[in-house]
């Protein structure tokens, strides 16, 4: 088998058109919530198995009820190598509000910060398109080198991953036996900072409602009618803010079943990390924690869960004013789980509290947005050690296991329906701005990604 | 001098053609809260100016900085007759949401109902296009069959009502002697019931604030930062939930200073009106009085105080589902003021309410939407009891005095600037839907509504 380094250089001197694939994917606006988007998101499962085929892969699109997924296999090398499952999701967020990008969300870029860092600015670049071509980018190295790869590969694109998933389990289900492999890799995630590349052992869960609060049976002249009619924007606002207490906790029946304190040796490792409030919110421009008091700001973004409105809206948002107590006013509100908390028992408990607030004359509608347990990986497994040494031998600082406050329910469903681990790496930092506007991923990212899966699929054909 | 009994006939003759004058001006879509219809208010303007010139009005559209004014002249045809000034307004409320309206709101006509009952259907049919017309076809009527009016009539139109009438007070200072009359005929009220004319002896005032919440110097991805970083829709969900108690009291401070309880002989006489709550919000699909307990209905929309949210917006509100924790997050907040409370009081105290809850690392803007005191007038005024009887000898019930819960700040202006009392009398009902999709105004208001204008001019004149 030919040296890591041969490979590795191969993928130095492939990193110009590297990128020019990466900005071709960028400019397809593949936006999964907004239904506006739907022939862009096939677009860019099409544009993916393009390249994979080109690359030897057998890649298909398949479709689902909703967006299509990419499902793509290539054998490995010699025929005792592991075989692993990538995942990644092909998918963007909405780009609104529009007029705050520093330049086209679709029309990719590199530009040139100070003492000589580069990102690549664009929707999509670090979440999730920049990440999952590390991955394929890696192969490439591999194919041209060896014209073959060191491990069996399975690739699993997904292009609902920012709405929801909805077509996921049914399809690992009906395709359980094509996907299984000896480990699933999902790049998804972040980096501890630019110079320490993390493994995340932990996940925090999602539970998703959106409500709508309903009244009078029309918009009504606040003038005739204010001080005796129903205001829902009212009865919206006293939920909202009745979902915690004074010390910040989510006031739910139940809601901490299933919550358990982290273990002090996890919180005195997390110390060493050096991360402090000042410099975790300091990045975005404050300096207060807002949640549960007298928690570090790790402990309450990687294991403690969260109530937080989305988006709200009601009555009249336009220009100027207008005097009208609204018919409706609607919520989008999601819980972060971490633990054992049940995702059906807080949207249940939820709905309960809502209909307890709400006056016999009112209704309330309620609409699901998803819903995922968290994830806990076994901090001593091989899977990780391994890449943890990997990444080491590339990066300026040795890898550390961390936790994380967002959400990739695939974890979950590939532990309970494939029966296989979850090795999560990922590149993003956490000023990569994912879900707002002037996103960008770092051209360092994207190269020393590359490298990195080298060396870590590498390690684990070994 | 002609008897009022052939004027009224000539009006009668005249309504089809009044009717079509109204269609002309409803076509007109005069939303002043919303820059994009600026040309179409100054459309209606002239519009107004050309009839009334037409009429033999010493007519013309005046600029202000906003939307212009209409100002007509017409000497009386005796020489010692009194002199009114009317004031009506031809702007109108925004349409949306426009998807709730049975037919487009520009385009007027008229509906039989029920047991023959028509409506004419629009946006500014009742309020206030429909209203300031009846008076203008009462003019109409007088001049074909006089060629003179019982009154020298000054007519003010604005265009501005509906957005907190910013030029209104400028106007009238700068043109003080010229609109100065005996007394001011105000055209922009409720009757009682369809049976039963109303004259309106007070008038809650209005104080308007937009607010808006700013947190992290940018959207926010919910899982990395949700739980420690302040969210800006849960702060203004806790000032807006904090502005009442338990008991549906506002809690601003000093915010009931100069509200007096209503005198018991005023309640009794409300009483004998036969509103009841289950009337009252039966109409509108509730049944449940919200406001403070303990108050009758009446109560609380003419003589207590209110604070209301006319609208709230933040975070994302499309399609799906986008786990962000919002920059920032704003609300229009509206108060409804009696007796003797100070405006710029109450904004006061909900500035330094809502400072205090800004976290110290967030930040709050405030934008004012006017102002204006409540009005009284006095029950025992000859002007009220003269057009009380012209209005009883028009309508199958006699007419009652009310107070009323909106608020009319010129009447305020009127009486403060040019030392005039106000005559309130108007013709829309309470399902006239008047800041609501499906807007209509009764063709027995309109048609009645002429009539009892001659009917009142005559009586002023005598």
């Amino acid at each position: 088998m030919t040296e890591t380094a041969t490979i590795l250089n191969r993928a130095d001197e492939n990193l110009p058109k590297s990128l020019e694939r990466l900005f071709d994917l960028v400019r397809i606006p593949s936006i999964s919530t907004d239904p506006a988007f739907k022939a862009e998101c096939r677009k860019a499962a099409e544009w993916l198995v393009a390249e994979l085929s080109g690359l030897g892969f057998d890649a298909s699109v398949r479709d689902t009820p909703g967006h299509p997924m990419v499902v793509a296999h290539h054998a490995a090398g010699r025929p005792d190598a592991p075989h692993v499952l990538f995942y990644g999701h092909y998918d963007v967020q909405p780009v609104d509000p529009l007029n705050l990008w520093n330049s086209a969300p679709f029309e990719p870029s590199i530009k040139e910060l100070d003492r000589g860092r580069k990102v690549i600015t664009g929707r999509g670049t670090s979440d999730d398109k920049g990440q999952l071509l590390t991955f394929v980018e890696a192969c490439r190295a591999f194919k041209e080198v060896d014209g073959a790869l060191p491990c069996a590969v399975t690739l699993l694109f997904e292009g609902e991953e920012e709405s929801g998933s909805p077509s996921l389990k049914p399809f690992l289900e009906a395709n359980a036996a094509e996907l299984k492999a000896d480990y699933a890799l999902v790049c998804d995630t972040n980096m501890w900072d630019a110079e320490t590349p993390a493994i995340s052992a932990g996940l925090r869960g999602l539970v998703g409602e959106e409500i709508t609060v309903k009244a009078a049976d029309r918009d009504l002249h606040s003038g005739y009618f204010g001080g005796a009619a129903a205001n829902p924007i009212h009865i919206l606002t006293d939920i909202v803010s009745g979902l915690h207490d004074d010390t910040g906790r989510v006031t739910l029946d139940g809601f901490y079943e299933g919550v358990e304190e982290t273990p002090s040796q996890i919180k005195a490792a997390w110390e060493t990390l050096g991360m402090t409030t000042e410099k975790f919110l300091g990045e975005i421009g404050l300096f207060v924690p807002s949640g549960e008091k007298g928690r570090s700001v790790m402990e309450l973004t990687w294991a403690r869960p969260t109530a937080e409105v989305n988006g709200i809206w009601g009555g009249y948002t336009g220009e100027g004013f207008k005097t009208v107590i609204a018919a409706e006013a609607s919520a989008k509100i999601s819980f972060r789980l971490v633990g054992n908390q049940d995702p059906e028992r807080v949207r249940a408990a939820f709905r309960s509290y809502v209909q307890s607030k709400i006056p016999t004359d009112c209704t309330v509608e309620f609409h699901p947005h998803g819903g995922s347990p968290a994830i806990h990986l076994p901090y001593d497994s091989p899977l990780l050690n391994t890449a943890k040494v990997a990444l080491s031998e590339e990066w300026p600082k040795p890898a550390v296991l961390i936790g994380m406050g967002g959400s990739i329910p695939i974890v979950g469903d590939f532990q309970r329906m494939l029966g296989m681990e979850s090795l999560l790496v990922g590149f993003g930092l956490s000023d990569d701005r994912i879900h707002s506007p002037n996103e960008k991923y770092e051209l360092q990212s994207f190269h020393k990604g590359i490298r990195s899966w080298v060396r870590i699929l590498t390690a684990l054909a070994a």
